[in-house]
């Protein structure tokens, strides 16, 4: 039966049916491809016209027949030159037959029924019988590049969802519909935090006003919370010469790095995916004594990473990433009080945010695999200890990897369940042994000698735009006071009120409250309407009754009517609540 | 007489003496070239072995001897290959006969007496009569490479400094030790303020924290004194697509960007040399009314400039400059209100620093050419007559500069003169009708009618590491309380004063105070001094007295012992002295 069926056969199978249906209708439509994704599948399509909701609605209802026709998907192999027979009017199909050819791999011809066969490695049930009909829904349309490339035909690409039962679809889509409501993207236009522009460049948003002092809330929040446990900022630039990469072996092994900037009769110029060698030519330029040590630098740095332009999104997945990096510089016996100072950081910050389901995974070596790793033995085994022992005296929910340790250090990575239960990955604890080998990091011991210090890796929210992306959906907008880019939003109920909505503005601007006050051209119920819809926290409204008694009438945008309050005591509220990041 | 002569004959000519004196004693040298610069003269040479500091007397000596020899200088026009027997041992000048013969330029030939030639187009005294031998001197060898590419050779470049009379060469010398002695290449370093990296490149300072803290008070400073006046901040990517730069007009005409990277099937990426095309984007993105008018987006970002690396110089000349970077969308019946709140912010900003003297000029369009400038003429006479009405209604030192405007717009440049006279620019207003039309900015105004605003750059710093290099150099590193990266250090006398020490030194911290505490292993003298060659403002000797009495003795930088003092009114004293930025 359907809930026994392996699901990736099911999705696999689905849209191979979505295909057959699009062709049914459309018999001109150009396929592409058609994978499983988390949830479901998608096939790309290059219909003439394009397709509408109403399309969906048929494919949807064709695929459910097709379903009941207990069709039979069956294999083959297949040479090239039948292979471009078979597809002979499918463009993009011969193009991957080209490229298969050329690379020598076995082409395979999957059939669903007579009905419909694709260019497919295959994975699909063996007898429609095996999927729920009615627990799949085609969901959308979207727009996709031809292999995820800007300079190929636009695609029209349509989603569908699939699961074992209709119970699970239905769980599914509810939770979608509440994603879909606080979905970053639409949420960051309405509230005018961010924008994307054509002419920049996908992956690369640029901040609206609000959007950057959210930013800047985040930025300057994490550096307190750093600098008063004795981390030190450090500034470094965007681009180096590729000889830095050379040095960390980033060069030959990091693939998402931007190409070089080639000048004439210079070395070549690379924009920084990372920061850890800059970093570390900061420590290497002067000598260090072991009194020095811990040595913790800081940076909130953009790094830029050539994500496929496909596989953009909002801010989750961008090119231009903000990280609130550090490097410890550290001696082996000072990685117990280092670590331990991170993770009071990092219960101090998810505190703050509210964020309370989260867990930790401990990646450690693989003691049958001892040959891929480097550094001392007995820092690898110091440092796993310490990363247990430290895990587990918090009483923090976690589960330990092994094998998944970098080849040059243990890890710790913190992920984040939010509202809708879905996981994020957050902050990550690194230990590296390696760069400080391949940059030759020294400091002088107390016995004299030189030795190597062993470096630490950390970053809290890991990016700001990815933890802002997150924030949103988090908060679906509504941010807690601390972090709201607009605390309050001063209305006087009529012009001749506007004075005292002007003085009261300005007292708050004054106290250091981010306050907006609007003009009085509009009716009041529409402005009220507008503050909500922007989710200010407090609502301020003026009339004759407060300006004689010097009051305010509070709005709340969670706590609704907060009735009458005198000016000063709203003031001294709202910076408590404030203060102490209440959420 | 030599006093009457053309100084840059003369500085011209004493480079050919100076290249006569290295080939007397080193035959073997290969010639670079030998302009004239600023105050004197180089040439470069490839010496097998090098220079040292007393070849130079000797050179000079040596010069003198050829200068009494009353030798006279006379040119000669000369073919290629002519010119190749000449030089044929000489092989940087065979490559540039090569270049010129390439590009049909006609060579000449310099002599002088019959002790030296040189490939050179002219430009000399007749006679060495015409030079005074003691107003000239060889000052230093520096590394240079041929033709200011770091793939080609290394050359070494001997300076020399060279005027009309004794008098004026001396007055020259000691103003030029004082500025070595506030070089801030030798005090960035001294002070640990930042770093160079031969890996990173040239002209891409790195920071260290006291280097960070200082840039950090700086902008934030600046991001201060703007927001408090209604500027808002915006977040922007380093990188554009090369789309964007086609739509502002920079991608033909710019040349000091960085080359494109290249990536596969997508669009050229650039780093961003400025930053306006991004802030256009910003604006355009969303529709404006009159009412939000003026819109003032700021953004303290870096951008790139690909400086030739022979032209770099510390902080001063770089290729990372981040800029307080502003740009102001307004009605044209707006720009007076704007230009007097920008002139208000300088104001403001130059008293901070101490900066009193300093001038401004005014660029306007010429009369005469009115086909070079594009715009509105009607806003062309409105902003100019503003420019200048403003500027004397503050009764600033100004010079009005007739052509010197830019094609879309007049400016205002604020040039500051430092404790050693010299001149630097450092804040601009340049209003702008170009981009508003070529990014199709647009307002709708209060009569329905969709309007171009007016935009309007400002920077009032420049850029920070510009910036910071002329504060280090004017204020000799001595950087006022308000601005010093340490601001107190506190020294126990020995180690059972360390606690109190300790507890003073967290108070400190704790007030906000930027303190640092030193361990009592070395001796007092040694850690005052010490603290003193930091420049640190504030030096903080505790012992048995100062325990004992909850106080401290204090040494200031500048006003040396200042006696004992309560730890509490200490803490007054320096917050007030850093909230009123006593200089």
């Amino acid at each position: 039966m359907a809930e026994n069926a392996n699901l990736e056969n099911i999705r696999h199978s689905l849209a191979h049916l979505l295909a057959a249906a699009v062709l049914k209708k459309y018999p001109k439509t150009k396929l592409g491809i058609g994978p499983t994704i988390e949830n479901g599948f998608y096939y790309d399509f290059l219909a003439p016209d394009g397709f509408t909701p109403e399309d969906l609605k048929d494919f949807e209802r064709d695929m459910k027949k097709m379903i009941g026709g207990r069709l039979v998907f069956s294999g083959e192999k297949l040479t090239p030159a039948k292979a471009k027979t078979v597809f002979k009017n499918q463009k993009f199909k011969l193009e991957l037959i080209k490229e298969f050819a050329k690379e020598k791999k076995q082409l395979t011809l999957y059939k669903t029924g007579e009905i419909f066969h694709d260019l497919c490695r295959g994975g699909h049930v063996e007898n429609t019988l095996e999927i729920n009909p009615d627990a799949f829904k085609l969901t959308h349309i979207a727009g996709a590049y031809w292999r995820g490339s800007d300079v190929n035909p636009q695609l029209q690409r349509i989603y569908g969802v699939a699961f074992a039962t209709k119970e699970e679809l239905d769980t599914y889509l509810k939770m979608r519909a509440e994603a879909e409501k606080r979905d970053h993207r639409k949420l960051g236009k309405e509230l005018q935090l961010y924008t994307m522009s054509e002419e920049v460049g996908p992956g690369l948003p640029l901040f609206y006003p609000k959007g950057a002092i959210l930013r800047r809330i985040l930025e300057n929040f994490i550096i307190e919370i750093q600098e008063k446990r004795g981390y030190l900022p450090i500034w470094i630039p965007h681009i180096t010469k590729g000889e830095l990469y050379k040095i960390s072996g980033h060069l030959d092994k990091y693939d998402t790095m931007f190409p070089p900037m080639k000048l004439k009769n210079e070395a070549d110029y690379f924009l920084k995916p990372m920061n850890c060698p800059h970093f570390m030519m900061l420590y290497a330029s002067i000598p260090h004594s072991y009194k020095e040590l811990p040595i913790r630098y800081t940076s909130t740095t953009t790094v830029y990473r050539r994500e496929k332009s496909g596989e953009l999104s909002g801010l989750t997945r961008v090119r231009s990433l903000t990280q609130d990096d550090c490097h410890v510089f550290a001696m082996p016996d000072q990685i117990e009080t280092e670590i331990n100072l991170m993770l009071d950081m990092i219960q101090e910050v998810y505190n703050a945010f509210g964020f309370k389901d989260f867990r930790v995974g401990v990646s450690v070596h693989d003691p049958k695999e001892k040959e891929k790793y480097i550094g001392d033995p007995k820092i690898w085994k110091l440092s796993e200890e310490t990363l247990m022992r430290v895990i587990k005296n918090r009483g923090w929910k976690h589960q330990v990897d092994v094998g998944e340790a970098a080849f040059y250090g243990p890890k710790l990575d913190f992920i984040f369940k939010d509202v809708l239960g879905r996981e994020w990955q957050l902050s990550t604890i690194q230990l590296d042994m390696n760069l400080p080998a391949r940059f030759k990091l020294k400091y002088i011991d107390s016995d004299g000698m030189e030795k190597q210090p062993v470096v630490i890796h950390r970053a809290i929210l890991g990016s700001t735009e990815r933890f802002m992306g997150i924030l949103i959906e988090h908060f679906a907008g509504a941010f807690p006071l601390w972090l709201a880019p607009i605390q309050a939003r001063v209305l006087a109920i009529s012009e001749k009120h506007q004075d005292y909505a002007k003085k009261l503005f300005e007292e708050l601007k004054g106290a250091g409250i981010r306050a907006e006050l609007t003009e009085s051209n509009e009716t009041l119920g529409k402005r009220i309407r507008e503050a909500q819809l922007q989710k200010i926290p407090y609502i301020l409204v003026v009339g004759d009754k407060e300006k004689q008694g010097g009051t305010v009438a509070v709005r709340h945008r969670t706590h609704g009517d907060e009735g009458e309050i005198k000016s000063d005591a709203l003031l001294q509220k709202i910076l408590k609540e404030a203060r102490d990041k209440i959420i």
